[in-house]
């Protein structure tokens, strides 16, 4: 799924000094940084320290056996034994700052570090405290930005299941007749709605979780965010962007195709063809060492070499106008990016390469396969064939 | 779902001083307050703003369209103007905050309510601009809390869904047979993994993702938030608590309720009794005005009048341990608490009523009814028989 071309990031106004004593207050299910070094899933959020190379949870009575059980902290405390001896220190309700300060007092350490998205709320509280909180901007862990071979194969596993829905979606568009510009399927005219729900159907029967799945048609596809709505069109171009997580290993993966039932039109073909050339490009330029920010300028050049320009017309972007690509795990949107920000890229890394050129008055084409940065080049993990013209 | 019983709030250690100038900077997909302000869903963090009683949405140019036309906010502006603005006052390579700072120099405002989860990294950078960040807690937006009989609808239509699905998994374990201790339907021994599945999509086959349903048998069901694992044993209490939301239109539901295939033992017979006991009797307290830690507290003196004893026996919890209900809508865990806290329940909160018993040689049980608070009483928005055993 495509993602903005510069990060908002204001990495300029923040601490750039890290310690290794870490602290995170956030809720696993959406908060990767902490479901990485916790492994455990909560539906609330939870403390996370990092103190003198061991890892700690602190958690409510609700959660501290399951914790016990199934995270891979070094140890699980109690929430209520830190609360009670808070209490016994003379705080008469002691809040989380005043029980978290009261483990921190334990550890005798003085500053800490934190993710960039750590709560205001706590931050001003434990500062209140003494504390000095350092702010670490995302890759808070570096080494979840290298994937391991399992994670690879994580990423991989999901990505199958990518390639063999969209291989039935796909068949059901081959075996589907043309009438009136529609495209009938089993006498059913097939629309964004009834392909994404047939997709998240069968992810979810192998194990997958498929939200927001894009089906786009025409103008609609114009919008690369736009999931897509009513019937397809025949000889229009159809964006298919797919990115569902893993429900057991939570890992993603990202394909994007693009395809027509019927005929193209020779300006819609030419579109394709230098999308595809794009593409093509960026994978050639991927291998360790190379800046992100050259990749996806290069295949800007090449767009405007071709004659297709970047910008506002009437008010509305044209073009190419999202990032390259960006890394993807247990996060769909993840470190590095590849657009227009300096990033070096680093063996083990696995980034998505994804140009589009959405022109309303043309029609809107993106293709996107994930590939794993190696020392000489990159590995494609996207085996799905690219087919524009499904007859 | 069960929620813990004291939120671990540190409201003592913030500002309690709220304007009505707002910030949040925050992604719709896992944030409810900024998908609640601006009913725009996207896959990364944006920039939300209310000043002067007017609202507006900054916008990366990937987003700028989509958001003018799916989002309910008065104004949207596209990021890279503001951007463009900060350079050509000399800012060579603005961050976000010196983006969001020249909005809010062309408002003129000093004073920005954010809440309490803004990221610290934002804090700290427009502090540094000179702004003042008075912390909100939740509820950001009290409206949130009180529902509109349109949200009341939206809540209602989620658990006509979960209705319907667990009326066909309990009609899987009617059907089925005992053998050698296990549940078999159509041959097969049922397991918590075969139900879940099951239960998960038919809810996507509607419209609803259901997520980490409960299904949790003997010892599992003991540890609330266990979602359980292998095959269900007859004759054992068996928690099916279960919470999914409606993609369309993003509310929740939550049940729960306990069965047993078979006979259960008399220890659990008379847990279950007291259990549902306890949970009628919260129900019929929960009224306008009423203090949720007056209702908690008369069901865990109701539990212990009945012999069962909380706390923790062999390093485990025991008893009630968690809260009795939590409020539903946008998020599955919302302001009310009905819990170790005080609040004083208003007209148009929903809640959970939803007290459980767990001990390790006797069973599990967990009773969850959602209700609608009214000035007389409450309306129990859960419909679905309170069944204990199938036979």
């Amino acid at each position: 799924m495509a993602e903005q071309a510069a990060p908002q990031n204001p990495a300029q106004n923040t601490t750039s000094t890290a310690g290794s004593d870490l602290l995170m207050i956030a809720c696993s299910e959406t908060d990767a940084n902490i479901y990485y070094a916790s492994h455990f899933l909560a539906p609330d959020a939870f403390i996370y320290f990092q103190a003198k190379g061991r890892s700690y949870l602190l958690m409510s009575d609700l959660e501290v056996d399951r914790a016990r059980a199934q995270s891979k902290v070094d140890v699980v405390l109690s929430y209520s034994d830190y609360e009670a001896r808070a209490k016994s220190e003379g705080i008469k309700a002691p809040g989380l700052a005043d029980v978290v300060h009261t483990f921190m007092k334990e550890q005798a350490i003085q500053e800490w570090t934190v993710p960039a998205n750590f709560p205001l709320q706590y931050g001003d509280a434990l500062r209140q405290h003494g504390y000095t909180l350092n702010i670490k901007n995302d890759p808070f862990f570096p080494k979840r930005v290298l994937k391991t071979p399992e994670e690879v194969a994580a990423i991989r596993i999901t990505q199958e299941a990518v390639e063999e829905v969209i291989g039935e979606a796909f068949e059901r568009i081959r075996q589907a007749e043309i009438k009136e510009g529609l495209i009938y399927y089993e006498g059913q005219a097939l629309s964004s709605e009834s392909l994404r729900n047939f997709l998240h159907l069968r992810l979810m029967e192998k194990g997958y979780l498929g939200q927001h799945t894009i089906i786009a048609c025409g103008r609609d596809a114009c919008d690369p965010h736009n999931e897509g709505s009513g019937p397809l069109r025949a000889n229009e171009s159809i964006i298919f962007d797919i990115f569902p997580r893993s429900i057991e290993s939570r890992y993603f993966a990202d394909m994007s195709r693009t395809v027509v039932k019927g005929r193209p039109s020779d300006p819609l073909k030419r579109l394709y063809d230098t999308v595809l050339e794009g593409q093509e490009l960026g994978i050639r330029n991927v291998r360790k060492g190379k800046n992100g920010l050259e990749i996806h300028s290069e295949i800007l050049a090449y767009f405007e070499k071709q004659g297709y320009a970047t910008g506002k017309v009437e008010g509305r972007m044209q073009g190419f106008f999202h990032g390259t690509g960006h890394g993807i795990g247990l996060d769909i949107h993840e470190p590095p990016r590849i657009g227009k920000v300096d990033h070096f890229l680093e063996e083990g890394e696995v980034v998505t390469v994804e140009p589009g050129l959405y022109y309303p008055e043309i029609g809107a084409v993106r293709i996107e396969d994930m590939v794993l940065v190696t020392a000489e080049g990159c590995r494609n993990l996207t085996t799905h064939p690219k087919t524009f013209v499904i007859p």
